[in-house]
């Protein structure tokens, strides 16, 4: 049985990644992982036939660094918002000081004239652990179900 | 740290907001403000340009309480049935007795004929405060992200 | 008021009921039920006006085995797959070692294209026992709301 102080700063964790997401604070957003990281986005039909191919990854928190700089250089004017919808935690194993954790997502977009539209749902597939500075990310894999999304695809989901 | 015992009442105050506006249990949701309390749903867009525009405002529990009973005169027959899906509540911080809390919505409707759809979504800014009764809510902000509503507004959100 | 350790664990339950859905663990989903259960869907219109007409109905453990059993030899290619997003949990009331509980969900389907849309949304009416292999649904009724879905209804919700 995980302690409940530590599922509710897991819950914490997840929230904030979506909160910081939504109002577009990446440089926040980006200190929710440790620096050995890895983030992928990766389709649900790969992920389960094991393909290699992703629709974005960083494999450590440099890369991660290097899109945001990207995003904020390309993005002049923010084209979308997003609204993120994430399901409760599920805590599936503890090894050492890592957390085997998944949720599931629904992400929302709108448009400068306040259109918006289901845009990406799937899972999360994330490895947490507890630093001094409470739980990081170390890995978070996105498993998308709806793959074949209308728009491009440029900020992390 | 929020004690767990405060954490969990006002993930229950969340809850049951939504639960009973999707139940039209109008009269209970109304005990779940306040008197002296705002309740305002607000484009995403104006909301972070300052701009005073409203989509709906009650600036206290009687203009609420009027509210109701203007829908409750209006609508003969019930045109639509709500859902809410309502993220979990991050806790921002704690002034006194006051709760600064956020969280996120998703609202669906469907009609008479069973048909349904994405209604809105967006963000709750609140300030929460422990009564006698438990938790209330003293500020409630709907900001849409999807502010263009094809249906015209009239429940809250 | 609950304890929070039976809240977090009923939340648990419902987490899992849904990640075995998504992840088409029927055999592990039905593990979820006591052996005397009852699982149904009925459209949000005739639960209100108490009419008996169900959209699936299952009075036992052993008809819902024979409905996975169903499942496994028809379809051999799995033509969809399912992301369930549900709320909190709503502890309604305990009556000896029964718990009522209601919670939302929105559920998503995509394609082996890995196009996605909304398929339904409604409500979990549910009782939960404890057993002493953990919470368990004696009953779950699915309302949903939008019951004019327009595939066929073929696996739980």
């Amino acid at each position: 049985m995980i302690a409940v102080e530590a599922r509710l700063a897991i819950d914490d964790l997840f929230a904030d990644y979506g909160a910081h997401l939504d109002a577009d604070r990446l440089e926040d957003w980006l200190e929710l992982f440790v620096e050995d990281c890895v983030y992928q986005i990766v389709p649900r039909e790969n992920a389960e036939l094991g393909l290699p191919v992703t629709l974005m990854l960083c494999e450590n928190k440099d890369m991660l660094r290097d899109r945001i700089v990207s995003l904020r250089q390309a993005n002049e004017y923010s084209i979308h918002t997003d609204k993120h919808l994430i399901s409760k935690v599920r805590i599936k194993g503890k090894a050492g000081d890592s957390y085997a954790v998944e949720a599931n997502y629904a992400m929302y977009q709108a448009d400068n004239e306040g259109n918006g539209s289901l845009y990406s749902f799937g899972t999360y597939v994330d490895e947490v652990v507890f630093t001094d500075d409470g739980p990081k990310f170390r890995a978070k894999t996105v498993i998308v179900d709806n793959w074949s999304i209308p728009h491009m695809l440029s900020t992390p989901i």
